[in-house]
């Protein structure tokens, strides 16, 4: 390694690479800029993280069985595998947009090292699926754990590395003169869940529950961490602007928003991917068959599908809305806090579960208690992923100058806008949930026309937006002193235009 | 449509759009920059294209049968529709790259509207399996000729609806006084699929050999016109200039850089991810059978599956590399001409073939005839991935003032290199090839083993081109008019350092 890498530099003396070179790409002698690495590592990651939903959608359910049953069966182990991976994808999704915040620009060596470090990462699920089948076997979570020591390893090669070649650095961090602070400091949070995971191997061998203990501690110990800093400053009184002074501290800046959206988009892309693969899977009619029961007749056979194509479309128009909301949230968004990291993670999370629901409602149309409980399954999925939006854009609130572009603050022009788009899908999977607690015979087709109905929603929404501010208006005209969250971004937004 | 849109315009009076906003990414008004919808629709389209391979991967082969029968089978059908997938959603993609080369800025009826058109084209592959499925029956042809009339007519909405209000068309055609031309070109490059697919819905009740070559015409007839303007243009004399005027006229531009980059790197992601996924569903053995035929010993039921996990590993490492590759060749690449861009979509239908070619080897081990045949696809398929690549340099140099970094060009001090990092593949796939004709033993281990360690080649391919060059150097300095290319890179990068 060193050796390769030391040549990169004896190759360059004579062009240093610097701010002023042209060509966003290349900078000669072998560094680059590093955005394609990192775009392509970002879609690597997501599609991993979200992928094994796969295994969970395509668990065959006999039709006999009560979906209750089944889904308890699910939940039991594919669901938890799925959940738990996607989690500990996210975790080294987020060592390595810290990693990369430290190290701006590549070499040969750095994007091999990467690729490597890729490699093991999309193992994990793997390792993974075999703890969940032999919960009681050691060599499970041996083999998870060592995946994870190496991963950890790679990455602080490539910290060393990267410090031994300072050019590569961020500009900050080049011409900052504790180097060696940063160093170790960037070290000590990516070693932190390798040296967590090298124990759970060790101690897998004498007692297991210990070791899953050590490997839920890599998955939620940087959050709870850091929830317990900010409920510890919230407790003890409004010390607003401690913590936000770490917000603008360069090392504790949590997450790139650039590279949320790139991981958001790849999980978005790929869910409304997985789609259409099931429908060319399931849903082309056998040549034979076709011509023995239908007679020839394609147009009977295909129609025996129209349930499917139904859901396809409804499934879609879903997932192309909830990305249309985080896109338009994030427009407004300009620095994502670590809160709102973990809330669109979960987000996410859900958004990955759509395909299962999608295999739910298409499988179990036309038996009726089964269809109640998949259109149910759901709306709930649904509703979580759309709820945890919402709940970035009340994260992103409570910190609005720092985190949101002046239209969307409180009073921003845009702010009534954003909060019906985020607030539309909560409120209509819910109402549709209940629906189905009311009307015993509400079937899958109806539910998913209901799906194929929301963009119109959105299009008019600019109107009804418009509208309800000035009914509000007209309304709390005489009352001057309203808190009404409305009539709060109302007010100043009568005043700004 | 029309409605709501004139909404947009009527909200936002008071906020002109203008390039000095700040925020990068909301302009006011709902007008938003449009790079992340692009990013999404990248991925959305290059998942759609690759993820059409894996019917083909999963189609059961029978282990008594011989592969070469059996490859046979598959090619008359499941390849054709992957492949056909592949280059029609490639063509929807280019439409859609040029169509937001116009329209730069974006509001929520256009994101809307690109959202509908996505979903189309991602039914596409399924119209196209029913196509394969039932050749002699014209609804498939129909099916898929609707969809592609629906997806043109959704993109010349957007595009009337861009023209109807110019504040979101491109600076150069916004200050253009021939806007009507531009729509009617822009207009017209469009429709020409959507026009002849439309003949062949038509056509497909009549006489259904004809409707097949009005739908080829939509797949080949932009590069087969490009190509023949180009070829007159070499055998009518040396009008080097004629042809490069039009690369440098804004419409006739062919891809956006960044685009085509997106584009790929999505399908090396998922290509990468589609084999950890088969991994998880197929090598995660069955409890009950280890607890009986194992005596609950995991370590050995594993090591059963220990030449999969090989074939894995190997071929995470081809694809990783030869994204590596693809990602060096285009950080000297300063813009993509349609050639390349149709050199680029070959060696991506090819680099999709990969997950096949994975599923073949990892089935195969140990069943002496089969498994070298295997090893010859996988040795194919590489072979075409990494040579398309090397065409695209060889494309990139006809033109390469235009199309190349200078660091890259003849000459340039990174040109041996980049020649020797495209050519490792073509070669290293090339002699393992032959090596299963001459040596009759090869096995799968062996061939992955070598895939893995190519990596290793890369990292001293510096210093072996280093070597190399001081070696011809060496050679033919008595000689001064020496024409190898080689010798043409050297002796200009000895005057730069």
């Amino acid at each position: 390694m060193a050796e390769a890498g030391d040549y990169v530099a004896v190759v360059s003396p004579s062009t240093p690479p610097g701010p002023g070179r042209p060509g966003g790409g290349e900078l000669g002698g072998g560094t680059q800029a590093s955005q394609r690495l990192l775009a392509y590592s970002d879609a690597l990651l997501s599609i991993i993280a979200t992928v094994m939903i796969l295994p969970v959608a395509h668990t065959k359910i006999h039709p006999d069985q009560k979906l209750g049953e089944s889904v308890q069966q699910l939940l039991a182990t594919k669901i938890a595998v799925y959940l738990m991976t996607f989690l500990i994808v996210t975790v080294a999704w987020a060592a390595h947009v810290r990693l990369f915040q430290v190290i701006e620009l590549i070499d040969d060596v750095l994007a091999l090292l990467n690729l490597a470090c890729m490699m093991l990462i999309t193992f994990l699920p793997y390792t993974f699926s075999l703890m969940a089948s032999f919960p009681d076997v050691p060599f499970g979570i041996f083999m998870f754990s060592s995946c994870s020591v190496v991963i950890g390893t790679i990455q602080a090669i490539i910290v060393v590395y990267g410090f031994h070649h300072p050019y590569l650095l961020s500009h900050q961090i080049q011409e900052s003169e504790n180097q060696a602070f940063y160093k170790n400091h960037i070290l000590k949070i990516i070693l932190r869940g390798p040296t967590l995971s090298f124990f759970a191997a060790i101690v897998s061998f004498f007692f297991i529950p210990l070791a899953y203990v050590f490997l839920g501690l890599v998955i939620f110990f940087p959050h709870v961490s850091h929830l317990t800093k900010w409920f510890k400053s919230k407790v003890l009184g409004q010390e607003d602007e401690v913590p936000l002074e770490s917000f603008t501290s360069y090392l504790t800046e949590p997450l790139s928003k650039e590279r949320v959206e790139a991981f958001s988009d790849g999980v978005y892309a790929i869910v409304a991917t997985l789609l259409i693969l099931d429908i060319c899977e399931d849903n082309v009619p056998d040549a034979k068959e076709v011509r023995e029961k239908y007679r020839g007749n394609l147009i009977n056979a295909l129609s025996e599908y129209g349930p499917n194509f139904l859901a396809y479309f409804g499934s879609f128009v879903t997932i192309g809305l909830l990305w249309f909301v985080h896109h338009s949230l994030f427009l407004h968004v300009t620095k994502a806090t670590r809160l709102m990291g973990l809330l669109n993670t979960l987000s996410l999370a859900f958004i990955g579960g759509l395909p299962l629901a999608y295999q739910l409602t298409s499988e179990f149309a036309e038996k009726s208690h089964n269809e109640t409980e998949a259109i149910q399954v759901s709306c709930v999925t649904i509703f979580f992923a759309s709820i945890f939006q919402f709940g970035i854009w009340t994260a992103a609130l409570f910190h609005e100058r720092e985190t949101l572009h002046p239209f969307a603050r409180y009073g921003g022009k845009e702010h009534a806008l954003m909060f019906a788009k985020l607030a539309l899908y909560p409120c209509a999977s819910l109402a549709a949930f209940f629906l189905t607690c009311v009307v015993s015979e509400l079937s899958t087709e109806i539910f998913h026309l209901m799906q194929i109905v929301v963009p119109f929603a959105f299009l008019v929404l600019r109107i009804f937006v418009r509208v309800g501010l000035v009914a509000l208006k007209f309304l709390f005209r005489p009352r001057k002193n309203v808190s009404e969250e409305e009539e709060a971004c109302l007010s100043p937004s009568e005043t700004l235009s």
